[in-house]
Order: structure tokens, then sequence, then C-alpha cells
């Protein structure tokens, strides 16, 4: 009887597993969904927990490296390495469904690291899991970006760390993803010009057309790099902002102007080769141009603004100052297709993974 | 008569001319030794020029791009590109020997841009020269480093670009060098545990004896570079003062602290090969640990601190508080070969021709 009690009560569990670590580009034959259940119980031993109920799902690049088992020991807010056969953990958004945990209740939506499943449980603390505030016309599953360590970085990234003034160019590769989008729309509030590049003409047009974008490019059709940077920052380049590395960033080097800036936020290029990224052959004209290289990511230091952040740029998209787009799919079914594609730039806006209805 | 009084009044002036443009590592063949006169009248059509008697040059590893006929087209105060056939330019001490410059008097001690021959005229104004002023103590040689670019590279360096605290790990590359020795001591002052490196165990012995750096070592006694830096660096480093570039930059990025700065002063490994420069891997480091790589050089806008700069260093100078290491040579004969020399690194302390007596 108590057995049967048990049977009714587990849950379905679907789950994205890790079957194969990743050696170059992710394939399907990485990944495995597996059918798994759950008993939505906690505490049984005493200690505090949370059952978290996933909803939204960021695919992230750099998730890319965990799944080679490997880890960023530098960086605090990272999920772990993932191990071959577990479930893959990355950022989300989710509704508590069960907690012991005082810090949580049932039914509070939390942002934060979580499992690539219909249920997590997170025993203990959670390694980063914060309370959605909530702001009338944002979709909570901006949080999985625009509110997200995404969204944040860009914000960071322009507002403290590049800081560029009125009527500098900025450029912004990968500019119509999670990060560029929002990077751009950040610098053009402070009165830059913008220039983006692309892989698609499409992106191209959303770049000019919605995010407001001064210029942008389809670098997938330009044969000559140079040329084109030439030709859309004829006046040089006072602030590359990097989401990509490798040969782009090499060719950049040679457009800085002097005493400029590079921002590196992200290298999506290098992500599928890091055992043995491209090399970078026009470094000294940082000596020549003073030119200041500059990485960044979030981490418990810069988060003691992230309240800030939400409430200013919650604002700039109520003021219809800024505008985001997101990329969603449906099910964790197509969660390794649309991992896989972000590194084809499939996406255009910020690859969203939709695990459940909000209620 | 006339011709014969001329003939009289002529004056030797040997010349280190550019023979053939270097590629690779320059040779001898690169370099010819010209027996040629000058008048020592100036000003036939009343403008304004000044002649200078040479008395000591900077023999600097940055030479290297204009022997290629390449300018720095960025950098205000290096010497221009060199013409084949024509007289190296660069950094020198020397006796103003006839002026019709009102900014000049014959008799001034200068040092600034000049060419690589006993005598040379600079006709308008000159692109960089500055009275030297007098301190006792001070070889008027040291305005060939200590108190030339080199120095004053390593004072902005240390103080302006790299600020490095109190028990900070600071570790220089060519650390014996020109530039290295005096970043190393004065990140000594500002309370920094220092590591050098350099190329023969001479060096090593003179950084740790003479130059008081904490530890140092034989690069090329190393076959494991990466070992190298984690025995001399075990804590990591927090501050990569680069002289070098290449390979050794790439190392060193695995071993920089989080939250750490490397300041590019130079890229010796590179200047034989710029048209093809080594890669750099290793730059994802950069976000990971958001480290800031800053190039410089010395240009117009940090000159007005020169000044302040002199009157500083003279004092430590003077009060032993630093310590400074000069390589003269002989003869504008041997000109070429210390040129050649630096690149195989040859030198101990800063390479200097010596052309002249100071009378």
């Amino acid at each position: 009887m108590a057995e049967a009690t048990m049977q009714q009560a587990t849950k379905r569990n679907k789950q994205v597993v890790l079957k194969e670590y990743v050696k170059g580009m992710p394939t399907e034959d990485n990944f495995e969904l597996r059918k798994s259940t759950i008993l939505p119980f906690i505490n049984p031993d005493g200690t505090k927990a949370v059952l978290l109920k996933n909803l939204y799902l960021a695919v992230d690049a750099d998730l890319r490296r965990q799944l080679s088992g490997e880890d960023y020991p530098q960086i605090q807010l990272k999920p772990c390495a993932i191990k071959r056969g577990s479930v893959i953990s990355g950022y989300g958004v989710a509704k508590v469904f069960k907690s012991t945990n005082p810090d949580y209740n049932e039914g509070d939506y939390v942002w934060g690291i979580t499992g690539w499943e219909e249920y997590t449980m997170i025993k203990d603390d959670p390694q980063f899991l914060r309370k959605i505030k909530h702001y009338p016309d944002v979709n909570k599953s901006y949080y999985t970006g625009l509110f997200g360590i995404g969204g944040f970085a860009a914000y960071v990234g322009i507002s403290n760390v590049a800081a560029p003034k009125q009527g500098e160019v900025v450029y912004i590769s990968a500019a119509a993803g999670g990060v560029g989008q929002l990077a751009g729309q950040f610098a053009k509030l402070n009165n830059c010009y913008v220039v983006g590049s692309a892989g698609t003409d499409e992106k191209v047009h959303l770049l000019k057309n919605k995010f407001g974008f001064d210029d942008a490019f389809n670098y997938k059709k330009e044969t000559d790099l140079g040329a084109a940077l030439t030709r859309y920052c004829p006046n040089g380049i006072d602030l590359y902002f990097d989401n990509v590395g490798g040969p782009l960033l090499d060719e950049v080097l040679l457009h800085m102007n002097p005493n400029s800036k590079i921002v590196v936020s992200g290298m999506i290029s290098q992500y599928n080769h890091l055992e043995k990224p491209d090399g970078i052959h026009n470094l000294f004209h940082l000596v020549t141009k003073r030119i200041v290289m500059e990485g960044f990511h979030i981490d418990n230091d810069n988060l003691n603004y992230y309240d800030e952040f939400v409430d200013k740029v919650s604002e700039m998209l109520y003021c219809k100052n800024i505008t985001y787009l997101e990329d969603p799919k449906d099910g964790l079914e197509n969660a390794a297709a649309a991992l896989i594609g972000i590194f084809y730039g499939e996406n255009i806006g910020k690859q969203v993974i939709v695990v459940a209805d909000e209620d």
C-alpha cells in the first residue's frame, strides 16, 4: 500500500544527459534524452533542500567547456564541469515546487543554476539561485538572458569595463546574440556610433531595424574582413566588444584606433577547440596604439549592483529605450539541437528552451 | 683659395648606413660604414638649424622595424623609417656644435633623435631633442637609457600603467635589458616580489645581486617554461611586465592570477619577424581571469611628467635606491655589431655606442 502511494506520487522527469564528452563541435550523439522519474518529496533526512520545476533554460555558448568535462576553476558563478552520464547543468528560470530551505517558498519564481530536466532537486545551499523580482511587462524567460548572466554581462561590459564616450565608434561581433544585441543598445544609449556583425542577412536586418545599430554587416558574405572593417568603420574602432575571438579579433587589432579599448566578453569562435585555440598574431598593435584589452566575466564581486541593474534596465525596457529578442524552442526534446545550433549561428536572439508552462 | 679654405674646414663624418633593408635577423651585410665629410657651417640660406656632435647612441631593439623601411605611424616619438642608403637614425646624446636655432646654443648637451654618425645636421625644428639637465653623479650617457625613452618607459610602465601594489608578484622578461632592469627596481620600490628572467647565468646573477630582484632564472636553461614559472612564481603572477612577447607571453597567460595585469612594453622576440609574428593562443584566459592587458609607449602626452621623472630618479640614483648598468661599445665601427648583438641577448645592461669624448 505504501509502495502504491509512492508510485502514484512519482513524477515524470525528462532529462538531457551528457552521453559522451564533446570533442570539437557538439553533435546529437553527445546527448541523450533520459526518461526518468522523481519523488516530489524532499527533506527525508531533515536537511534543507529545494525542488525546482524548471520553466526556461538558457542556451549559453560558454556551456561548451563543461561539456568537455572541464571546469572554469576561476569563475565562481559557472555551472561545474558536467560528468559523463549526468544531467546538463546551466542557467535557467524555475518555480519552487517544494522547499525546506527557509530562503525559498513554494511558488517562488527563481533564476540561477539548475538542471536540463523537468525537476531539479538542490540540496543544501544552491550554488547560485536568486528570487525573481516581478516587473510588469517583463517575461520571466528574460531571466535566462536580459536579466540573467548574459544581459548583466552586456551591461557591466559596456557601463563599467568599456565605458565608451559619446561619438566613439563601437564595433560588436556576434551582435545579434544574447549579449551582443544588448551591448550594442547600451552603447547606443551612450551616444556611440555602433556597428555590428552577424552571420545572416536576417540578423543584419534586425541589428539595423530592431536594435538600432548604426550599421551592420554579414561577415559570412565578406571575403576580406579587413576591407569590411575599413568600409564600416572608416575612422577606425574606439571600442571593440568581442564575443568571438580568433581570426576576427586578429583582424580587428589592425583597425583599432590609438588609445582604444578591446573588451573581451566571450570567444565563441574558439569554444569548440579550446584545447588548441587559434593564434592571435597582431598583439604588437597593443604597444604601438596603446590599446587596453580587458577580459571580464560576471562574478560575485559585480553581483552587488545586479539589483540596480535590473531596476534600470526594466525601466529602459518599459520606456522602450531597449528591446530584447529571444529565440524560444519548445521542449527538452529540442534542447540538444538548440545547443548545437548556437555554434552554427542558427539562433536569432537569445536561445531559450521552454520546458514547462509557468503555472 | 676659397676652395682651399672649404677643404680645410670640412670635418670627417663617419656614418653607419643601412645598405640593405633587413629581413629576419639583421646581419653585418645590412650595414655599411661610410667615410663621409661634413661642412661645419650652417645657415647658408638663413633657416634655423643645429649641428650636433654625437657622443652616445642608444641601441634600441625597436629600431628593428625602421630597418625594414617601415614606420610606426602611430608613435610620434619614434625615428622615422630608414631608407636604403641612409644613415641610421635613433636616440642619442650629443653636444651642440653649431646652432642658428634660438632654442639651442653651442656647447649645450642634448638628447633625442639623431643620426648614427659623428655629426648630424638638423634643419628646421628637430623631431625630438631636449636639453640635458645637469645632475652631479649622472653620466650623460644615461640619457640614452635611464633618462631616455627606455628608462622613462620603465618608470611610466610601472608607476602609471601597472601601479603594482605592495606584496604583489611581478614578473619581468628581458629583465637585464635597459628597460627590464629599471622596471624591476621600480617595482621593488613599490615593495613587490619581483622575479626576472634573462638569457645567461651572468645576467641572472646581476638581477639577484645588483638589481635586487627577489629571484631570477635563465630561461634558456629551462626546458619547460611553464614549470619554471610555477617554480619561481608558485602563487601566480599579479603583474607581467612584458618586454618579449611571443611564446613566453603565451605561457605566462596560464600563470596569471585572477584580476591581474599584463603591461606590454615591448616584444623583442617578435621584432625580426613582425611580418609574421607568433600566434598567441591563450587569450581566453583574459576572460576567465579578468586580466587587463595594456600596451603602451612613450608619446607626447606622457612627456609632460618627464621632468618630474628625471628629478625623482636622479635622486633615487644619488641615494643608491636604484642602480643602472650600461654596456658601452666604442666607436661607430662597432655599432652594427652591437645592434645585431642585442637580438642575440649579447648585451648586459643598456647597449650604448660611444661615438666621441664629451669635450
